[in-house]
Protein backbone atom coordinates (compact mmCIF):
# COMPACT_ATOMS: atom_id res chain seq x y z
CA UNK A 1 0.00 0.00 0.00
CA UNK A 2 1.23 3.56 -0.63
CA UNK A 3 0.93 5.68 2.11
CA UNK A 4 1.81 8.85 0.24
CA UNK A 5 1.52 10.32 -2.98
CA UNK A 6 4.31 10.86 -5.22
CA UNK A 7 3.51 13.51 -7.20
CA UNK A 8 6.99 14.69 -7.97
CA UNK A 9 9.75 12.52 -7.70
CA UNK A 10 12.05 14.25 -5.71
CA UNK A 11 16.01 13.87 -6.80
CA UNK A 12 18.91 15.54 -5.48
CA UNK A 13 21.50 17.99 -7.16
CA UNK A 14 24.63 16.35 -6.27
CA UNK A 15 23.57 12.86 -8.60
CA UNK A 16 23.00 14.86 -11.02
CA UNK A 17 24.66 13.18 -14.72
CA UNK A 18 26.26 15.37 -17.46
CA UNK A 19 23.65 16.91 -19.50
CA UNK A 20 21.77 17.41 -16.19
CA UNK A 21 20.13 13.31 -16.64
CA UNK A 22 19.69 11.25 -13.38
CA UNK A 23 19.96 7.83 -13.00
CA UNK A 24 17.30 6.27 -10.51
CA UNK A 25 17.58 2.64 -9.17
CA UNK A 26 16.42 0.66 -6.34
CA UNK A 27 18.51 3.27 -3.29
CA UNK A 28 15.77 5.72 -4.55
CA UNK A 29 12.10 5.47 -6.34
CA UNK A 30 12.74 2.61 -9.20
CA UNK A 31 10.59 0.32 -7.80
CA UNK A 32 7.57 2.69 -6.56
CA UNK A 33 7.73 4.27 -10.92
CA UNK A 34 7.46 1.03 -12.04
CA UNK A 35 4.99 -0.76 -9.77
CA UNK A 36 2.90 2.19 -9.20
CA UNK A 37 2.98 4.66 -12.04
CA UNK A 38 4.06 1.76 -14.05
CA UNK A 39 6.35 4.06 -16.40
CA UNK A 40 7.81 2.54 -19.87
CA UNK A 41 10.80 3.70 -22.26
CA UNK A 42 9.08 7.12 -23.50
CA UNK A 43 7.06 7.56 -20.43
CA UNK A 44 7.14 11.49 -18.91
CA UNK A 45 8.12 11.98 -14.97
CA UNK A 46 7.56 15.28 -12.96
CA UNK A 47 11.18 15.34 -11.75
CA UNK A 48 12.29 18.22 -8.92
CA UNK A 49 15.18 19.04 -8.10
CA UNK A 50 15.29 19.68 -4.00
CA UNK A 51 15.50 23.25 -3.34
CA UNK A 52 15.79 24.21 -7.31
CA UNK A 53 13.05 23.72 -9.99
CA UNK A 54 11.05 20.69 -11.70
CA UNK A 55 10.59 19.74 -15.19
CA UNK A 56 8.54 16.97 -17.11
CA UNK A 57 11.74 14.32 -18.45
CA UNK A 58 11.59 11.65 -20.32
CA UNK A 59 12.53 7.39 -19.55
CA UNK A 60 15.58 7.54 -22.22
CA UNK A 61 16.99 4.10 -20.68
CA UNK A 62 15.20 1.16 -18.57
CA UNK A 63 17.18 -1.80 -16.65
CA UNK A 64 15.72 -4.46 -14.27
CA UNK A 65 17.43 -2.15 -11.68
CA UNK A 66 16.87 1.46 -12.77
CA UNK A 67 16.14 4.02 -15.61
CA UNK A 68 17.55 7.15 -16.75
CA UNK A 69 15.89 10.47 -16.93
CA UNK A 70 16.55 13.48 -19.41
CA UNK A 71 15.15 16.59 -19.85
CA UNK A 72 14.75 20.44 -18.77
CA UNK A 73 14.13 21.67 -15.28
CA UNK A 74 11.93 24.79 -16.06
CA UNK A 75 9.09 24.53 -13.86
CA UNK A 76 8.82 26.52 -10.56
CA UNK A 77 7.88 25.55 -7.35
CA UNK A 78 4.53 26.58 -5.93
CA UNK A 79 4.66 29.96 -4.03
CA UNK A 80 5.96 29.19 -0.21
CA UNK A 81 3.46 30.30 2.65
CA UNK A 82 4.21 33.41 4.07
CA UNK A 83 3.95 32.10 7.50
CA UNK A 84 6.68 31.09 10.56
CA UNK A 85 5.35 28.28 12.53
CA UNK A 86 6.55 27.79 15.89
CA UNK A 87 4.92 24.61 17.69
CA UNK A 88 4.83 22.72 20.57
CA UNK A 89 6.33 19.32 20.18
CA UNK A 90 3.71 17.11 19.65
CA UNK A 91 3.83 13.24 20.56
CA UNK A 92 5.70 11.30 17.73
CA UNK A 93 2.71 10.28 15.83
CA UNK A 94 1.24 13.37 15.68
CA UNK A 95 4.01 15.04 15.05
CA UNK A 96 4.75 13.00 11.15
CA UNK A 97 1.15 13.86 10.55
CA UNK A 98 1.81 17.32 11.16
CA UNK A 99 5.12 17.54 9.21
CA UNK A 100 3.62 16.56 6.17
CA UNK A 101 1.04 18.30 6.77
CA UNK A 102 2.84 21.97 7.07
CA UNK A 103 5.42 20.83 4.34
CA UNK A 104 2.44 19.64 2.22
CA UNK A 105 0.64 23.51 2.51
CA UNK A 106 4.01 25.04 1.87
CA UNK A 107 5.39 26.40 5.44
CA UNK A 108 9.02 27.06 5.12
CA UNK A 109 10.53 27.98 8.51
CA UNK A 110 9.31 25.85 11.64
CA UNK A 111 10.01 25.61 15.07
CA UNK A 112 9.54 22.76 17.49
CA UNK A 113 9.88 23.96 21.02
CA UNK A 114 9.41 22.95 24.56
CA UNK A 115 6.53 23.77 27.13
CA UNK A 116 5.27 22.64 30.38
CA UNK A 117 2.99 20.44 29.01
CA UNK A 118 5.30 18.62 26.20
CA UNK A 119 6.18 15.09 27.78
CA UNK A 120 9.95 14.86 27.97
CA UNK A 121 9.75 11.20 25.80
CA UNK A 122 8.59 13.22 22.85
CA UNK A 123 12.12 14.73 22.63
CA UNK A 124 13.75 11.30 22.20
CA UNK A 125 11.35 9.99 18.99
CA UNK A 126 12.15 7.77 16.16
CA UNK A 127 10.29 10.27 14.14
CA UNK A 128 11.91 13.27 15.70
CA UNK A 129 15.09 12.10 14.31
CA UNK A 130 13.88 11.14 11.05
CA UNK A 131 12.08 14.40 10.23
CA UNK A 132 13.23 15.59 6.80
CA UNK A 133 11.59 12.40 6.06
CA UNK A 134 8.01 13.76 6.57
CA UNK A 135 8.84 17.08 5.24
CA UNK A 136 10.29 15.27 1.84
CA UNK A 137 7.33 13.84 1.73
CA UNK A 138 5.05 16.34 1.90
CA UNK A 139 7.08 18.33 -0.72
CA UNK A 140 6.53 15.39 -2.94
CA UNK A 141 2.50 15.15 -2.36
CA UNK A 142 2.34 18.97 -3.00
CA UNK A 143 4.24 19.15 -5.73
CA UNK A 144 7.11 21.49 -3.99
CA UNK A 145 10.89 20.94 -3.59
CA UNK A 146 11.91 24.05 -1.55
CA UNK A 147 12.94 21.94 1.96
CA UNK A 148 11.40 23.40 4.56
CA UNK A 149 13.73 24.69 7.61
CA UNK A 150 13.18 22.76 10.81
CA UNK A 151 14.28 24.47 14.34
CA UNK A 152 14.50 22.15 17.40
CA UNK A 153 14.26 24.32 20.40
CA UNK A 154 14.87 22.51 23.76
CA UNK A 155 14.75 25.42 26.31
CA UNK A 156 11.47 27.26 26.28
CA UNK A 157 13.03 30.40 28.43
CA UNK A 158 16.46 31.03 26.37
CA UNK A 159 14.50 30.75 22.92
CA UNK A 160 12.11 33.29 23.87
CA UNK A 161 14.11 35.61 25.44
CA UNK A 162 17.57 35.24 23.02
CA UNK A 163 15.83 34.47 19.82
CA UNK A 164 12.30 34.89 18.86
CA UNK A 165 11.76 38.76 19.16
CA UNK A 166 13.98 38.77 16.00
CA UNK A 167 12.52 35.43 13.98
CA UNK A 168 8.72 37.44 14.66
CA UNK A 169 10.54 40.86 13.57
CA UNK A 170 8.29 42.50 10.81
CA UNK A 171 5.46 39.85 11.04
CA UNK A 172 2.15 39.68 13.08
CA UNK A 173 3.14 37.34 15.76
CA UNK A 174 -0.08 35.25 17.18
CA UNK A 175 -0.14 32.84 19.98
CA UNK A 176 -3.68 30.21 19.40
CA UNK A 177 -5.19 29.83 22.91
CA UNK A 178 -8.18 29.00 23.76
CA UNK A 179 -10.44 31.17 25.24
CA UNK A 180 -9.32 34.75 24.53
CA UNK A 181 -11.30 37.37 23.44
CA UNK A 182 -9.72 38.29 19.69
CA UNK A 183 -10.39 36.64 17.07
CA UNK A 184 -7.76 34.93 14.66
CA UNK A 185 -7.34 37.73 12.39
CA UNK A 186 -9.29 37.72 8.85
CA UNK A 187 -6.20 37.34 6.00
CA UNK A 188 -4.42 39.70 7.41
CA UNK A 189 -1.86 41.38 4.77
CA UNK A 190 1.32 40.76 6.42
CA UNK A 191 3.30 38.20 7.25
CA UNK A 192 3.29 35.98 10.13
CA UNK A 193 4.46 34.08 12.95
CA UNK A 194 1.99 31.34 14.23
CA UNK A 195 2.80 30.15 17.89
CA UNK A 196 0.42 26.83 18.46
CA UNK A 197 0.63 25.05 21.81
CA UNK A 198 0.72 21.51 23.05
CA UNK A 199 -2.47 19.33 23.39
CA UNK A 200 -3.97 21.30 26.82
CA UNK A 201 -2.47 24.25 25.64
CA UNK A 202 0.74 26.84 27.19
CA UNK A 203 0.37 27.28 30.79
CA UNK A 204 -0.14 30.75 31.48
CA UNK A 205 3.60 31.60 32.53
CA UNK A 206 4.32 31.23 28.62
CA UNK A 207 1.48 33.23 27.35
CA UNK A 208 2.70 35.84 29.67
CA UNK A 209 6.57 35.34 28.10
CA UNK A 210 5.07 35.39 24.59
CA UNK A 211 3.36 38.04 24.97
CA UNK A 212 6.15 40.11 26.65
CA UNK A 213 7.72 39.58 23.35
CA UNK A 214 5.02 41.18 21.04
CA UNK A 215 2.92 38.21 20.35
CA UNK A 216 -0.74 38.64 20.60
CA UNK A 217 -3.10 36.39 22.28
CA UNK A 218 -6.20 35.00 19.49
CA UNK A 219 -8.49 32.42 19.78
CA UNK A 220 -9.71 30.42 17.08
CA UNK A 221 -13.64 29.93 17.12
CA UNK A 222 -15.74 28.06 19.91
CA UNK A 223 -14.23 24.80 18.95
CA UNK A 224 -11.75 23.37 21.32
CA UNK A 225 -9.66 21.79 17.58
CA UNK A 226 -7.21 18.82 17.72
CA UNK A 227 -3.29 20.14 17.21
CA UNK A 228 -2.89 18.56 14.01
CA UNK A 229 -6.51 19.96 12.77
CA UNK A 230 -5.44 23.36 14.34
CA UNK A 231 -2.41 24.17 12.79
CA UNK A 232 -4.10 22.54 9.21
CA UNK A 233 -6.83 24.99 9.76
CA UNK A 234 -5.28 27.94 10.83
CA UNK A 235 -2.80 27.90 8.07
CA UNK A 236 -5.24 27.27 5.83
CA UNK A 237 -7.43 30.54 6.72
CA UNK A 238 -3.93 31.80 4.37
CA UNK A 239 -3.78 29.48 1.94
CA UNK A 240 -6.46 30.08 -0.54
CA UNK A 241 -5.86 34.10 -0.59
CA UNK A 242 -2.23 33.58 -0.95
CA UNK A 243 -2.75 30.92 -4.17
CA UNK A 244 -5.34 32.41 -5.76
CA UNK A 245 -4.29 36.50 -5.88
CA UNK B 1 -2.62 6.70 25.95
CA UNK B 2 -5.44 8.36 25.07
CA UNK B 3 -5.90 8.82 21.47
CA UNK B 4 -8.85 11.61 22.01
CA UNK B 5 -9.64 14.23 24.18
CA UNK B 6 -12.58 14.58 26.03
CA UNK B 7 -13.76 17.98 26.42
CA UNK B 8 -17.50 16.96 26.91
CA UNK B 9 -18.39 14.14 28.48
CA UNK B 10 -21.83 12.97 25.84
CA UNK B 11 -24.61 11.23 27.69
CA UNK B 12 -27.63 9.99 25.60
CA UNK B 13 -30.90 11.22 26.75
CA UNK B 14 -32.71 7.72 27.67
CA UNK B 15 -30.64 6.95 30.01
CA UNK B 16 -31.43 10.17 32.02
CA UNK B 17 -32.59 9.63 35.98
CA UNK B 18 -34.91 11.54 37.82
CA UNK B 19 -34.08 14.81 38.14
CA UNK B 20 -31.85 14.56 34.90
CA UNK B 21 -28.95 12.78 36.71
CA UNK B 22 -26.45 10.91 35.24
CA UNK B 23 -24.86 7.66 35.96
CA UNK B 24 -21.75 7.21 34.41
CA UNK B 25 -20.33 3.61 34.81
CA UNK B 26 -17.40 1.31 33.16
CA UNK B 27 -19.85 0.81 29.87
CA UNK B 28 -19.02 4.86 29.40
CA UNK B 29 -16.89 6.60 30.64
CA UNK B 30 -15.80 5.87 33.90
CA UNK B 31 -12.77 4.94 33.90
CA UNK B 32 -11.44 7.54 31.66
CA UNK B 33 -13.39 10.03 34.70
CA UNK B 34 -10.93 8.79 37.29
CA UNK B 35 -7.50 8.16 35.35
CA UNK B 36 -7.58 10.75 33.30
CA UNK B 37 -9.44 13.57 34.47
CA UNK B 38 -9.47 12.78 38.29
CA UNK B 39 -12.45 13.56 39.13
CA UNK B 40 -13.53 13.61 42.56
CA UNK B 41 -16.70 13.83 44.89
CA UNK B 42 -18.11 17.47 43.77
CA UNK B 43 -15.82 17.87 40.63
CA UNK B 44 -17.77 19.65 37.46
CA UNK B 45 -17.93 17.87 34.67
CA UNK B 46 -18.59 19.59 31.01
CA UNK B 47 -21.42 16.73 29.98
CA UNK B 48 -23.93 17.36 26.78
CA UNK B 49 -26.83 15.73 26.12
CA UNK B 50 -26.46 14.44 22.38
CA UNK B 51 -28.30 16.83 20.39
CA UNK B 52 -29.11 18.61 23.11
CA UNK B 53 -27.57 21.25 25.46
CA UNK B 54 -24.52 21.26 27.54
CA UNK B 55 -23.93 22.26 31.69
CA UNK B 56 -21.02 21.72 34.05
CA UNK B 57 -22.45 18.95 36.28
CA UNK B 58 -21.64 17.87 39.78
CA UNK B 59 -19.97 14.52 40.95
CA UNK B 60 -22.59 13.84 43.72
CA UNK B 61 -21.97 10.15 44.11
CA UNK B 62 -19.15 8.26 43.40
CA UNK B 63 -18.21 4.44 43.66
CA UNK B 64 -15.64 1.77 42.93
CA UNK B 65 -17.71 1.27 39.75
CA UNK B 66 -19.81 4.22 38.52
CA UNK B 67 -20.31 7.60 39.46
CA UNK B 68 -23.50 9.77 39.62
CA UNK B 69 -23.45 13.54 37.59
CA UNK B 70 -26.41 16.28 38.73
CA UNK B 71 -26.64 19.80 37.57
CA UNK B 72 -28.66 21.82 34.55
CA UNK B 73 -28.41 21.37 30.87
CA UNK B 74 -28.19 25.42 29.75
CA UNK B 75 -25.12 25.68 27.78
CA UNK B 76 -25.68 25.80 23.69
CA UNK B 77 -23.67 23.63 21.68
CA UNK B 78 -21.47 25.86 19.36
CA UNK B 79 -22.62 27.03 15.96
CA UNK B 80 -22.62 24.27 12.70
CA UNK B 81 -20.49 24.87 9.77
CA UNK B 82 -23.47 25.66 6.62
CA UNK B 83 -21.16 23.43 5.09
CA UNK B 84 -22.78 20.19 3.36
CA UNK B 85 -19.85 17.65 2.04
CA UNK B 86 -19.97 15.00 -0.73
CA UNK B 87 -16.84 12.56 -0.44
CA UNK B 88 -15.94 10.07 -2.07
CA UNK B 89 -15.06 7.28 0.41
CA UNK B 90 -11.56 7.07 0.91
CA UNK B 91 -9.36 4.31 2.75
CA UNK B 92 -10.22 3.41 6.11
CA UNK B 93 -7.65 4.91 8.03
CA UNK B 94 -7.88 8.13 6.35
CA UNK B 95 -11.74 7.66 6.54
CA UNK B 96 -11.71 7.78 10.67
CA UNK B 97 -9.40 10.66 10.47
CA UNK B 98 -11.69 12.15 8.42
CA UNK B 99 -14.93 11.36 10.49
CA UNK B 100 -13.40 13.10 13.46
CA UNK B 101 -12.06 16.09 11.53
CA UNK B 102 -15.41 17.04 9.91
CA UNK B 103 -17.68 16.28 12.86
CA UNK B 104 -14.91 18.42 14.67
CA UNK B 105 -14.81 21.56 12.27
CA UNK B 106 -18.76 21.28 12.87
CA UNK B 107 -20.24 19.63 9.05
CA UNK B 108 -24.02 18.38 10.35
CA UNK B 109 -24.39 17.08 6.67
CA UNK B 110 -21.68 14.44 5.01
CA UNK B 111 -22.39 11.83 1.89
CA UNK B 112 -19.89 9.45 1.00
CA UNK B 113 -20.03 8.11 -2.54
CA UNK B 114 -18.68 5.79 -4.79
CA UNK B 115 -16.95 6.77 -7.45
CA UNK B 116 -14.68 4.97 -10.10
CA UNK B 117 -11.34 5.32 -8.33
CA UNK B 118 -12.83 4.25 -5.18
CA UNK B 119 -11.59 0.77 -4.44
CA UNK B 120 -14.64 -1.83 -3.64
CA UNK B 121 -12.87 -3.36 -0.57
CA UNK B 122 -13.30 0.24 1.07
CA UNK B 123 -17.12 0.02 1.67
CA UNK B 124 -16.74 -3.59 3.49
CA UNK B 125 -14.44 -1.95 6.15
CA UNK B 126 -15.01 -1.89 9.61
CA UNK B 127 -14.09 1.79 10.26
CA UNK B 128 -17.37 2.51 7.97
CA UNK B 129 -19.23 -0.15 9.61
CA UNK B 130 -18.39 2.02 13.25
CA UNK B 131 -18.45 5.22 11.61
CA UNK B 132 -20.71 6.57 14.37
CA UNK B 133 -17.73 6.00 16.98
CA UNK B 134 -15.37 8.77 14.64
CA UNK B 135 -18.27 11.41 14.50
CA UNK B 136 -18.88 10.96 18.43
CA UNK B 137 -14.87 11.47 18.88
CA UNK B 138 -15.10 14.30 17.10
CA UNK B 139 -17.96 16.05 18.96
CA UNK B 140 -16.14 14.98 22.36
CA UNK B 141 -13.07 16.94 21.50
CA UNK B 142 -14.81 20.34 20.18
CA UNK B 143 -17.44 20.68 22.90
CA UNK B 144 -20.46 19.74 20.86
CA UNK B 145 -23.64 17.79 20.92
CA UNK B 146 -25.41 17.62 17.18
CA UNK B 147 -24.23 14.29 15.37
CA UNK B 148 -23.88 14.64 12.34
CA UNK B 149 -26.28 12.88 9.28
CA UNK B 150 -24.44 10.78 7.73
CA UNK B 151 -25.37 9.42 4.34
CA UNK B 152 -23.87 6.16 2.39
CA UNK B 153 -24.43 6.39 -1.42
CA UNK B 154 -23.10 3.32 -2.96
CA UNK B 155 -24.33 4.26 -6.67
CA UNK B 156 -23.20 6.92 -8.20
CA UNK B 157 -25.06 7.73 -11.02
CA UNK B 158 -28.52 7.29 -9.34
CA UNK B 159 -27.73 9.17 -6.11
CA UNK B 160 -26.37 11.82 -8.81
CA UNK B 161 -29.01 12.02 -11.01
CA UNK B 162 -32.08 11.28 -8.66
CA UNK B 163 -31.16 13.06 -5.30
CA UNK B 164 -28.15 15.69 -5.43
CA UNK B 165 -30.27 18.40 -6.84
CA UNK B 166 -32.79 18.64 -3.81
CA UNK B 167 -29.53 18.38 -2.04
CA UNK B 168 -27.53 21.30 -3.28
CA UNK B 169 -30.68 23.16 -3.44
CA UNK B 170 -30.17 27.15 -1.65
CA UNK B 171 -26.54 26.15 -1.63
CA UNK B 172 -23.22 26.95 -4.13
CA UNK B 173 -22.53 24.17 -4.86
CA UNK B 174 -18.51 23.20 -5.62
CA UNK B 175 -16.50 20.37 -6.85
CA UNK B 176 -12.76 20.49 -6.05
CA UNK B 177 -10.68 19.77 -8.64
CA UNK B 178 -6.89 20.22 -9.98
CA UNK B 179 -5.76 22.00 -12.84
CA UNK B 180 -9.03 24.15 -13.27
CA UNK B 181 -9.15 28.02 -13.87
CA UNK B 182 -11.73 29.25 -11.16
CA UNK B 183 -10.18 29.26 -7.66
CA UNK B 184 -12.27 28.31 -4.64
CA UNK B 185 -14.06 31.48 -3.87
CA UNK B 186 -13.12 33.79 -0.79
CA UNK B 187 -15.62 33.21 1.71
CA UNK B 188 -19.16 33.16 -0.24
CA UNK B 189 -21.89 34.13 1.99
CA UNK B 190 -24.12 31.44 1.01
CA UNK B 191 -24.44 27.83 2.38
CA UNK B 192 -21.71 25.59 0.38
CA UNK B 193 -22.06 22.46 -1.09
CA UNK B 194 -18.36 21.15 -1.63
CA UNK B 195 -17.57 17.85 -3.05
CA UNK B 196 -14.50 16.44 -2.88
CA UNK B 197 -12.68 13.66 -5.34
CA UNK B 198 -10.78 10.74 -4.02
CA UNK B 199 -6.91 10.20 -4.48
CA UNK B 200 -6.62 10.20 -8.45
CA UNK B 201 -9.92 12.46 -8.48
CA UNK B 202 -12.91 12.81 -9.98
CA UNK B 203 -13.17 10.73 -13.95
CA UNK B 204 -13.90 13.44 -16.68
CA UNK B 205 -17.79 11.57 -16.65
CA UNK B 206 -18.23 12.06 -13.27
CA UNK B 207 -17.16 15.78 -13.23
CA UNK B 208 -19.19 16.21 -15.84
CA UNK B 209 -22.20 14.83 -14.25
CA UNK B 210 -21.95 16.46 -11.16
CA UNK B 211 -21.59 20.08 -13.59
CA UNK B 212 -25.30 19.10 -15.85
CA UNK B 213 -27.12 19.61 -12.09
CA UNK B 214 -24.72 22.94 -11.03
CA UNK B 215 -21.73 22.07 -9.29
CA UNK B 216 -19.38 24.35 -10.13
CA UNK B 217 -15.60 22.89 -10.64
CA UNK B 218 -13.02 25.11 -8.69
CA UNK B 219 -9.53 24.36 -8.05
CA UNK B 220 -7.65 24.55 -4.76
CA UNK B 221 -4.03 26.27 -5.43
CA UNK B 222 -1.23 25.27 -6.71
CA UNK B 223 -0.51 22.67 -4.05
CA UNK B 224 -1.79 19.06 -4.37
CA UNK B 225 -3.24 18.70 -1.08
CA UNK B 226 -3.96 14.68 0.27
CA UNK B 227 -7.76 14.14 0.64
CA UNK B 228 -8.12 14.39 4.48
CA UNK B 229 -5.57 18.03 3.99
CA UNK B 230 -7.62 18.86 1.62
CA UNK B 231 -10.71 18.77 3.41
CA UNK B 232 -10.10 20.31 6.51
CA UNK B 233 -8.19 22.85 4.93
CA UNK B 234 -11.24 23.92 2.28
CA UNK B 235 -13.58 23.87 5.30
CA UNK B 236 -11.65 25.90 7.54
CA UNK B 237 -11.76 28.87 4.28
CA UNK B 238 -14.88 29.23 6.73
CA UNK B 239 -14.63 28.23 9.66
CA UNK B 240 -12.95 31.29 11.18
CA UNK B 241 -15.26 33.77 9.15
CA UNK B 242 -18.37 31.66 11.03
CA UNK B 243 -17.10 32.03 14.43
CA UNK B 244 -15.91 35.23 14.38
CA UNK B 245 -19.31 37.18 13.57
Amino acid sequence: MVVFNMNVLLVDKKDRLPQGQYLIDKKNDFNHLIDVLKVKLGSKVLVGELNGKMGFLSVIEISETSLKLAGTFDIDPPRALPIKLIIALPRPKMLKRILRSISMLGVKEIYLINTSKVEKSFWYSKTLEKYEKYLLQGLSQSKDTIIPKLYIKKRFKPFVEDELSSIIKDTIALLAHPNKETPFPYRPKKNLTLAIGPEGGFSEYEVEKLEEIGFKTVHCGERILRMETAVISLLSQHYNFIHSI
